[in-house]
């Protein structure tokens, strides 16, 4: 029997120390492909290029028995790409990572690797996002083990079709872990949280008197529901977010139900 | 007491057809200043600008009493933009539109004009992003007096904090239309549904024998639930379906909380 097929990418780009990390980690569950944007592209939403083509070069990241490729278009552009045209088969994951800086809350509606595992999920294979939460990190070894494990575990049981898992690790070195976080124990299942960033605009004039403006965030931790991504990963442990798709707001549905402007049901 | 403040964008560009059409609607609900992108910037996701300083100009849309401006950015940009630092006040709506082709299913998760009306929602503004189903549109009047009755319906009834609606409303011709679509009655309150695209990527050399991928899809309708948007919308009847950005997937979480990777619950 063939081993798994992993489709890597991330939104940091090709060049990323948590790329590689994730790569390391992910050889020792599968054959791994590396399909990652050529340059960063953090904050690209679940953006897709429709009006440009798409470019792909081969590069070699260093680690024996990956082939990796750097590709011109967005984080959810690479893993289309190697889904629909450069895999010679469907892979049996797509996982996105490892992201340097958390995604919680609001910030996963913004972030590119969510949507890449997004893509994957969309093309029905079972996706995961793997962040870690510092832009600065000295050593990704927690992050590696908790993407093996839930690795691991998603290729055992599968996921629903539809789902993908949003994995964000705690920046802490791991004698600060929980007990099992290396083994694979005591991650928490959560809840996508409402923490958001207290945005504002720098509003500057360059050397050329035209005015530009800058954003500026700071993130701030919502806590409305328990066990909340944001919440859980700021309390030290590792927390799993199983996201979906559909977008229908439910109770909002019911409650305008009423207005004047709709059918009444028959 | 002062006229609403409706702020404006779109993911077509500041000089779509679209979105003029939308402002001469809102004109007539409140004071209209429109804050869109100086390009095209469809199938953008929710992309945002944080490594680029944004720019923007002041442009005549030659409509009286509509303040227009083209920004540098990402939809999501120019309204993160309009609330945070242009704006004089808070607006009391965002509407994002009349976008050249529906957004539903699947496409919801791609669309720049999804996004800017979810911008809206995410500061707390209530959002509406307003398509018509096709490229190219004889007449955008229905869609128009879709557009200013629902803007009537939340400034009348609000929305939940959270919730944005998008709208979809089918390229018909007014007679073809069912009866009260011009006066805001019988619209459908529909769910997002699972309608995709059958991606694939042309291969193709360029005259410098450099290879490219060109992306190429065609619209799935997916049938799975009653009520679906892109369903109503093939029926010729206006779709509205309210969104939220709670990814969750409970259902999934439910299935999950069996695997040892957990901790369990105490």
């Amino acid at each position: 029997m063939s081993r798994p097929l992993i489709l890597l990418s991330n939104d940091d780009g090709i060049q990323a120390a948590g790329l590689k990390a994730l790569a390391e980690a992910m050889r020792e569950v599968g054959e791994v492909v590396v399909i990652a944007p050529e340059v960063e592209r953090s904050a690209m939403g679940h953006a897709i290029t429709i009006s440009d083509p798409l470019r792909v070069k081969e590069v070699d990241l260093g680690l024996d028995g990956v082939s990796a490729y750097a590709c011109s278009g967005t984080p959810a552009d690479c893993v289309k790409l190697g889904l629909l045209s450069m895999l010679s088969r469907k892979p049996d994951l797509v996982v996105s990572g490892i992201n340097h800086g958390g995604n919680t809350g609001v910030s996963v509606i913004y972030s590119g690797t969510v949507s890449a595992a997004a893509e994957g999920t969309i093309l029905g294979v079972p996706g995961l996002a793997v962040s870690v939460d510092a832009r600065e990190v000295s050593s990704f070894e927690p992050t590696q083990a908790v993407a093996y494990h839930v690795a691991r575990g998603v290729l055992d049981h599968g996921l629903p079709s539809g789902t993908l898992l949003n994995i964000n690790v705690p920046a802490l070195p791991v004698e600060q872990l929980p007990a099992g976080t290396m083994n694979g124990q005591g991650y928490v299942l959560t809840v996508h949280g409402k923490s958001d960033w207290q945005d504002h605009f720098d509003r500057r004039v360059d050397p050329n008197n035209r005015v530009y403006y800058w954003l500026s965030a700071r993130k701030r931790v919502v806590s409305e529901v328990p066990e909340t991504d944001e919440e859980t990963l700021k309390a030290g442990r590792v927390s799993i977010t199983p996201l979906h798709y559909n977008l229908t707001d439910y109770k909002a549905r019911k409650t305008i139900a009423s207005w004047d402007l709709f059918s009444k049901p028959k």
